[in-house]
């Protein structure tokens, strides 16, 4: 399986779009929205830098509203304070299989918007700068970028990809590391996310310049024992349950489970610390875990309820259907190359039966954590 | 009419795809190839400049087989004498509504290809140079690129469409530039021919390092009067006659051809020289004009013919659908958001018969004129 062929996120506007289902990402971009003006502002505010032509770059942009939001917030905070800025190069990154062409088609609102915000706001002595917008298609796992030319990278939701499912895994009836995993898959997953996060810090060191920053968001877990991780591990271990009850319907052979496995991994801070010290290039600003609610259309449910007066059944389904919707948008095009299109409304449709039933037994809303890093290229 | 919204060649890869109609464009392209490699050579034997990062751009690259085949000629160029390029930034351009999706997905098996090329081909003192291609979405009547980042510059077949339909054309019953069209029409195509041709010089003169080439290429005619041209001239003047005979039958309304024109213009020598002296960035190194046939299937077709025999009607016909496709793949955008999608294959079918029985009637195979240019960045 070519991950870096197959794996996007999934196109176009529809239920199962990921532009329609993504508000955990759009929640945590709002979480770390201030880190990342904090990372912009001191590049900035360094003065030996004076930077005029400022690289950024966003890998792992997907196609979605949260694409081009990311590139605002960023263009806000480079406006925020006078700078030596003219020229703003902004980079978006993502695999082959990306759909890039809905991205490109929003730009020219995209640009109007700009304009009209900044000439409703400007202030006689700001200058306005329009940003020259590329997109640099394939795996953050190598190099994308020119020497020496990107200032701030961000990347949000991405690194939990791996570059490829770790060799040689026996992990029969799961899909990811479970409770049920023998110890040596656990070792291969981390193993393949050390070598893969090491290559991507090479990689970045090589392109941005010297002071320059990095901030990265993606799923962790909050301890280094991966199965007290209740927010991945468990999303996994019910899709691996949807899966055999294919296999139990004549659907799919089992065999074909036992040969899957996702090339995801949530790391934790050990692990992160571990390869930012042994890869060298870079220094350690911030590290932070953070929670984000499996379903974060929920809490503004609950809010809009007068006197929590709801249907709490129904609540439920809706509330499992949107998170077993976040999971297919992200999850469907692995799936698919290796178990067919045919099954995946049955698979789904089970996934979702049991994310509601996972929801109503849950007592605390279960939770994601998210780790955030922001980092300084050594000079 | 937005034409930087709108225009792009026909997607996917069916009968009536780009991909599967730009015969005349990759014809085009062979012709050109040595101009290409003489422009790429002269710079790299440039010792004064001694390029390590080469930046490459080509403007209104489309989406087909034609995009990467471009690519791996300069590619062949670059590596066929020893230089000191070490890093290839290759920047495709075209319009936010072109197909990029297609692209991307073309470039792993690009990249092995390449790979693969070079391994069989390589001397042990070549080193391989492995480009680092992106996509830059927008109007070439414009800025696209980081300021003096680019050292070559191609554009094959995209410079005849302009950047709008001149303003408040009064030109009945035509679509463009016609025998029967008003002087005051003429002259409004070529005044918005020279200032779009203006503002591409003065933005590519920001972009484009001192000393640094262009290499253009684009339907043109071969004198200044515009009703001698027998390519372009002739293509419309039928497609307007197939679209009259649509008004004939009830399905649109006069007005809406009265209405439409096309933002294309086929410019002479003279006026390019004209613009180039004004603007005045530019020297020019060569500006040539050659011919190629409407059908350039046609050719091969005869060749393959045993004895010269073949069915003569038969030829004529296929011969005038291929024409008829290579004309639609280009302009049916276009045509679509002005008159529907639906009238689309009825104009289309007319226009076939058209294009058929004038190539019956021609004494002569009919031709285009392409002009092709080589530039320098002035120092």
């Amino acid at each position: 399986m070519e991950v870096t062929q197959i794996l996007h996120m999934n196109n176009g506007d529809d239920e199962t779009s990921y532009a329609k289902n993504s508000t955990v990402q759009r929640k945590t971009l709002s979480i770390v929205k201030p880190i990342i003006e904090e990372a912009v502002l001191e590049l900035l505010g360094d003065n030996i830098m004076a930077i005029e032509s400022m690289g950024i770059a966003d890998l792992g942009c997907s196609s979605g509203p949260n694409t081009l939001l990311l590139i605002s917030q960023i263009m806000d905070a480079i406006h925020a304070k006078p700078s030596k800025v003219t020229e703003l190069r902004v980079f978006l990154n993502d695999l082959f299989s990306n759909d890039f062409n809905s991205i490109f088609m929003s730009l020219p609102s995209f640009y109007n918007k700009l304009k009209q915000d900044y000439d409703n706001s400007r202030h006689p002595d700001q200058h306005v700068i329009n940003p020259l917008i590329s997109a640099v298609p394939g795996s953050f796992y190598g190099p994308l970028f020119p020497r020496k030319s990107v200032h701030f990278v961000h990347s949000s939701f991405s690194l939990h990809w791996l570059s490829q499912v770790p060799d040689g895994l026996n992990n029969k009836g799961n899909i990811y590391i479970s409770k049920s995993s023998p110890q040596c898959v656990l070792d291969a997953y981390s193993m393949q996310f050390q070598k893969d996060f090491s290559v991507f810090l090479r990689s970045r060191a090589q392109e941005i310049v010297e002071g320059g920053r990095m901030v990265l968001s993606f799923m962790g877990r909050p301890s280094s024992d991966p199965t007290a991780d209740q927010g991945t591990f468990y999303q996994f271990e019910l899709l691996a349950h949807a899966l055999m009850d294919t296999v139990s319907k004549g659907l799919i052979k089992e065999e074909m489970v036992n040969s899957f496995n996702m090339p995801y991994y949530t790391s934790c801070a050990e692990e992160l610390n571990l390869v930012l010290q042994k890869e060298g290039s870079f220094i350690k600003d911030r590290l932070e875990a953070f929670e984000v609610n499996w379903d974060t259309g929920a809490a503004d449910l609950d809010h809009n309820m007068p006197n929590g007066a709801f249907d709490h059944d129904q609540t439920i389904t809706s509330s499992g259907q949107r998170v077993a919707n976040s999971i297919r948008v992200v999850a469907e095009s692995m799936l698919e190359s290796h178990f067919g299109k045919e099954i995946m409304d049955e698979v789904f449709k089970k996934y979702t039966e049991l994310v509601s039933k996972h929801l109503s037994n849950s007592t605390t809303r279960p939770k994601y954590t998210v780790l955030v890093t922001s980092l300084i290229r050594k000079i």
